[in-house]
């Protein structure tokens, strides 16, 4: 079908407060367009993250409405938890996932900035591939000094808010929003306890360090099963695919005789990123994603 | 979501006259609860075939409609073609996508049987897993004969149509009606002009020569191109995964020094017997496939 489908990822600064959260969820859960598939929080980081699909009108209403109830229910004058933030509603990124392209989800996280702060009076910047300079494409970047350092922030040259004045909301803060790629969290897991391989192996296949432009990754311990795991972000997986950072692990962890003994696919997965590892592996020639699979024609 | 869904094909028995054509996809476009994704014909043949995924109700208005439309458009004492048949509506397979069982889908294949023959005069054989026989299993089995000889197979002790008295109907024959799983066809190319090497591994991958028990497989000259491939129709890819027969004809084929150079997916297939693969060549542990893949919320 033709219909445009986004993915819409608002996280809020609440982990605790049952009352609160559910309130956010039956906010969620009532608008038309869009449908709420996952809400998961956090106590230590004092912080959710909600998952919903559906139209670009329903993602801007769903953003508009949840940023609301967070502004009316959550004050970050009191808020303490291990992750770093600075708003009630504090990331709200916009994922394309069916006849939409990155540049319609930056249009839509403009239009919500807009609104977000012409009818609540919170200020914002735009982050990821909406961003208005290549300082504020990261969100660790932006979000640096977090909610108690951003009065000042603001006042810096370089960080006026992209909307709303150089005041944070006295209570609710101030929101990043953005477009982003889907994200795929893809651990590979290595026959070794040694941490050491698998940074080494992290350092080559993320971009910060000259691997691929859209891998993130480092070495993780798994205690448990006395193994080590190059743990990362594929950021976007149509430009660093799955089985290149995969294939690229096998072949530098065999410098330590250490073998790949397995991997994991953390959340949610686009299909195609999947599949194209299929393609690759299996050799198929020719294939047409979006025409091939029956599951595209019924979405 | 939890609504179910199933694919229906029809085969009808007219690739030629385009009018006649025209009103079975008009009768197809026209049912609540179903889709048309694809309609092709073929003029040798002289056969069109259908494809629909909607609701099990849908689905079952769509055959009694279509069944009925072919009735009265094609006269099969007339019916030339390449491809065997023996109904004006010749084959019907129901098929699960998604929240359906494979049992489900026999029932509905007996629902519509039933109604075929109380509203239409129709008789028909279930076969496939809807089948009452072991021999009704197969759908060539069932078909041979062909429409013209149908009225005296009908006579035969072991071929009583399952609904229905033991004539044809005058002009539309007699149609196959079943329940099957998703079918996957799925050719592996090799890099030698020699068929005999593609005939003798698919015979090593195929069921009927000891082979996998859900794989079916001839080898096939590619002439343009100079090089052979195995042919097959994955008809469980569940039971008989993809990657399982490829990595079979890879090995097979080394015995002639002789590579794997591509492979082809021809016409539909369900994300997960790609994704199973990824899953195989990735490694990946502990994947829930219809958690954790986006696209499976969405339907």
């Amino acid at each position: 079908m033709e219909s445009k489908l986004v993915e819409f990822v608002p996280n809020f600064s609440e982990g605790r407060d049952q009352e609160v959260i559910q309130k956010l969820v039956d906010t969620a859960k009532n608008i038309p367009g869009i449908k709420l598939l996952d809400a998961e929080w956090d106590r230590d980081h004092n912080r959710s993250v909600f998952t919903m699909v559906g139209s670009p009108e329903g993602a801007e209403e769903a953003a508009v409405q949840l940023c609301r109830c967070a502004m009316e229910n959550i004050d970050m004058t009191k808020h303490q938890g291990s992750h770093p933030r600075m708003g009630a509603t504090d990331v709200m990124p916009f994922v394309p996932v069916k006849n939409m392209t990155i540049d319609e989800c930056v249009e839509l996280s403009k239009r919500v900035a807009r609104r977000i702060w012409d009818e609540l009076k919170i200020p914002s910047f735009l982050y990821g591939d909406s961003a208005t300079s290549p300082k504020r494409r990261n969100l660790a970047k932006v979000r640096k000094g977090q909610f108690e350092g951003m009065p000042e922030k603001l006042l810096q040259d370089e960080w006026a808010p992209d909307y709303g004045g150089r005041k944070i909301h006295p209570t609710a803060g101030i929101v990043a929003i953005g477009a982003r790629k889907p994200l795929v969290a893809f651990n590979v897991i290595l026959g070794t306890d040694n941490l050491e391989i698998a940074n080494k192996i992290a350092r080559i296949v993320r971009a910060s360090n000259g691997g691929f432009r859209s891998c993130k990754g480092i070495g993780v311990k798994m205690e448990e099963r006395g193994v080590v795991q190059v743990s990362m972000n594929m950021v976007d997986y149509e430009d660093t695919p799955l089985y290149r950072a995969f294939e690229t692990i096998r072949f530098e962890a065999k410098r330590y005789g250490v073998p790949i003994v397995g991997s994991e696919i953390i959340g949610l997965t686009p299909a195609k990123a999947l599949i194209d590892a299929a393609e690759y592996y299996l050799r198929i020639e020719n294939f047409d994603y979006s025409k091939q699979v029956l599951e595209n024609h019924l979405i």
